[in-house]
């Protein structure tokens, strides 16, 4: 492993982190008189990032070859430190002074999680409630990428830490630099942005309120700044942040392609299905709402309301809610769950398992039947008409693996939680618990519900739950290899010697890539 | 597809089910004076399968080639013929008078999961019991495997019937051939059963107790006889009981090779992390037994002896119960629920998901990590120093996937039952249902725990949980292929002319084994 580029890229990453936690800082001043304290734990913490920043980074290392592990160790270790640091202000500040809570609350807003360990949110300096949300902005489109978009750092080997850092199964680049796909990925998300932003200001939402709003809705995030988060806005902005959340939530790809007019590529299988699956549940719960004459939902009109933004907010992992889902009948509840794996398109900011990864692995077993009903045609699974390599069929095969286990092993290791033992049988609140963090969503049910929050676990659950959150926004492998023994034997055995891996060159990571 | 040699074997199948009905027929004439209405029922169904029987297979069809595909129909096709005449004993008898009720507890027995919709077992007849529990021991090894081990069908071909019936990724053939293996097979299980039967006679059973108790262990089927289950038999038939779900989990091909004396084979890695999770799960639930101070677990002694029988019952999917687990604390419950999923050995009569095949996953898992970080070394699994096939842990993909689908689209689909509307949230009742019923298992949590039954689900719920009964039992492709479109359209336009699909020659069906 090349470890000098390992600690240089951290130093990276902590000196953009000053910069990032400039937005609350500038937040701060705008309430200065409340807000003192803010203001200086925020400067502390940035002063404590441009020390460490400098001190990995003050040399730029010869050997800046990447090889993929090297990727996958960058994007880990990095979403760790910056989570490390970023729950700083809170503890200093006294926000959150309990430093696993406050790391919980980084990594949920990192990770655009949105799950919370803050009972009141109102009662959180502004400042504080910008830092949580510009997090959602920061991870959405990912921390490393915006460093590649912005920084000259090598060339094609930066494919490893976007391939690391960005979700689904296959990464395309839309132009033949990684730097410049980047730089458009950045642009397409800053617009939109922006857009919502001016939105959300012709109704009854603040310019704080509005930007807060944006930041967390285009990370998909959900973290909400009052304590019904966004029960009391008015049906005007709900709508607009339903929809907004669910642009969100598909592939950016399509965007690109959409402002190059090719209309048919953009409207993929992926992008279809996902609407498809967006209407089947909103037909479903609302029906379930009306005919149990939920409160809140009696008229067509607020049953579709809540519903669209329900939906929009769970598929889209973010996690934003104006009802409490949790007293919805079972099958609404079960239909929300569904919703909870199935995430967000691939190459969005949502999370989730992704409608591509779900359409792979539904081809995989059309063809597995058919294989004993046609012996003699062996089919290779193709979307929008284009073969679908075996090695991301592979590939494929090995998350939903990696996953089930991920989640099998926090459920099991969650529910030893003393909590479980005096409050009863918390089946339901340790399996959401886990489904709402796996897939970077946020509330889950009964305990973990809209209206509750995730203080009541004990700091080893916590930890459980923060390292969810982590493999599920870096996509389960990244985290897994950080505890991989082959890695840390490997790397200090080799550490002087010259690895027999080789980096890839710029030719054959273009081969690699499926656009 | 060979339409005539599936009428055949349909024929034949029924013909078999005429002379099981044989056992619960010669039981009614021992309490003939209060149930001579079951014996009349039994006697009419008898009838009716002998005609059907006949009609289906008075002629042997010329041509016996049977392709895979032809393997698979049979086999589902075969259970399903098989549930609908056996259910008729309920029905005309009275003692299960709705037909869909009693279609889901023959199932039920047949597929070995021991789910019932009967709210009192105590007040049926005695030859119903005692078919109920035949239909395990019929059900455990299969029915099919059993006709070819007495019947002379064609050689080779068998295999297709025999892979398709039997339970795991692979199937091995203890000798050259598959009518041997299956005789060798039956011989262990009749002789294991007959040592159960008589040992369980030391204790404080009846003759009638101690065959119904053989005949349920064995399949890993779970009826009951008793209102509670075995709660009030002492603790000799308890342990007993115990010992017998386990050894009933594990591959029958141990047995055989510990016949001959090839003690190291006969341990392979299967048995081993089998037992291991067994042991670490009573530990687990004893220690939190013993600590929340639950009912009837108050002394250590007590505590182990629950702990295993209910352990030993949910892993090797049988479903007897000595407490209600259902009050037993989060941890416990949560293990319970994932010792549902992991379930037994290859090979054995349990269900569930199987330890082999875990493991294939898991290695996979490992390797995905590893070709990340020692890219030019592609290894192949290995499990106990033999290479994994591609084929099998292509396979064993796609039973994750198809076996995530079922449970996922059941659960969805049961959760529109109008109950769940009325009884409020349902979330656990009906996710246990579907992992009890898929895996074959028998009781689930809260509304189907094993204090309770299925009878409150509305008749498309359990033709639903009757198909997953199927689908768990059959390793879900023979189910699954029912369903498939292709079979139905390639059948009909195919039916005069010659398949392009080749039979397995005896050579070729070698080959493809793995021992």
């Amino acid at each position: 492993m090349n470890f000098k580029m390992i600690r240089y890229t951290l130093g990276l990453i902590l000196l953009f982190e000053a910069a990032f936690l400039m937005v609350p800082l500038v937040t701060s001043f705008f309430y200065i008189e409340k807000e003192w304290s803010s203001t200086l734990s925020i400067l502390g913490t940035i002063a404590l990032c441009i020390i460490a920043g400098m001190l990995c980074s003050y040399r730029r290392p010869q050997d800046s070859t990447l090889y993929s592990k090297d990727g996958f160790v960058i994007v880990a270790l990095g979403w760790i430190v910056l989570s490390l640091f970023g729950a700083l202000p809170f503890v200093f500040s006294g926000s959150i002074p309990n430093y696993i809570d406050a790391l919980f609350e980084t990594v949920s807003g990192f990770t655009t999680t949105g799950s919370s360990i803050v009972p009141k949110v109102s009662e959180l300096p502004n400042s504080m409630l910008m830092w949580r949300s510009f997090t959602h902005w920061v991870g959405g489109m990912g921390v490393l990428v915006f460093i590649m978009a912005i920084l000259p750092l090598s060339g094609a080997q930066n494919m490893h830490i976007m391939r690391a850092e960005s979700p689904g199964p296959t990464v395309s680049k839309l132009v033949p630099h990684v730097k410049k796909t980047a730089l458009i990925l950045y642009a397409i998300y800053f617009v939109m942005t922006v857009i919502q932003f001016v939105l959300l200001l012709f109704g009854d939402m603040t310019p704080f309120d509005a930007l807060n709003t944006a930041f967390a809705t285009a990370g998909t995030g959900g973290f909400g700044f009052r304590d019904d988060s966004f029960l009391s806005f008015g049906a005007y902005s709900q709508v607009i942040v339903t929809i907004f959340m669910l642009l969100f939530s598909v592939n950016f790809n399509s965007y690109y392609l959409l402002l190059n007019r090719k209309f048919r590529a953009a409207i993929n299988s992926e992008v279809k299905v996902f609407f498809a699956i967006v209407f089947v549940a909103i037909g479903i719960i609302t029906a379930s709402l009306l005919i149990t004459e939920t409160k809140g939902a009696e008229t067509f009109g607020d049953a579709l309301r809540h519903t669209a933004f329900t939906v929009a907010s769970i598929i889209s992992t973010t996690g934003f809610a104006t009802l409490d889902f949790n007293v919805w009948p079972t099958i609404a509840k079960v239909t929300l769950v569904a919703l909870m794996f199935i995430g967000a398109c691939a190459g969005s900011t949502g999370g989730g398992f992704k409608v591509s990864r779900i359409i792979i692995l539904f081809k995989g077993m059309i063809r597995e039947v058919g294989s004993i009903l046609r012996p003699r045609q062996v089919k290779k699974i193709t979307v929008d008409g284009k073969a679908v390599s075996h090695e991301v069929t592979r590939s494929v095969n090995a998350y939903l693996v990696t996953y089930v286990l991920i989640f099998a092993v926090s459920f099991f290791l969650i529910s030893f939680d003393n909590y479980a033992i005096t409050e009863g049988s918390k089946l339901v609140t340790n399996f959401t618990a886990v489904a709402a963090t796996v897939n970077n969503i946020g509330p889950g049910l009964d305990m973990v519900g809209p209206t509750v929050n995730f203080s009541f676990f004990n700091p080893f659950s916590k930890l459980v739950l923060i390292f969810n959150m982590l493999a599920g926004r870096l996509e389960l492998l990244p985290m897994l290899i950080l505890f991989s023994p082959t890695l840390w034997t490997d790397s200090f055995k080799h550490r002087k010697e010259k690895s027999t891996d080789e980096p890839y060159t710029a030719d054959e990571t273009d081969a690699q890539m499926h656009d």
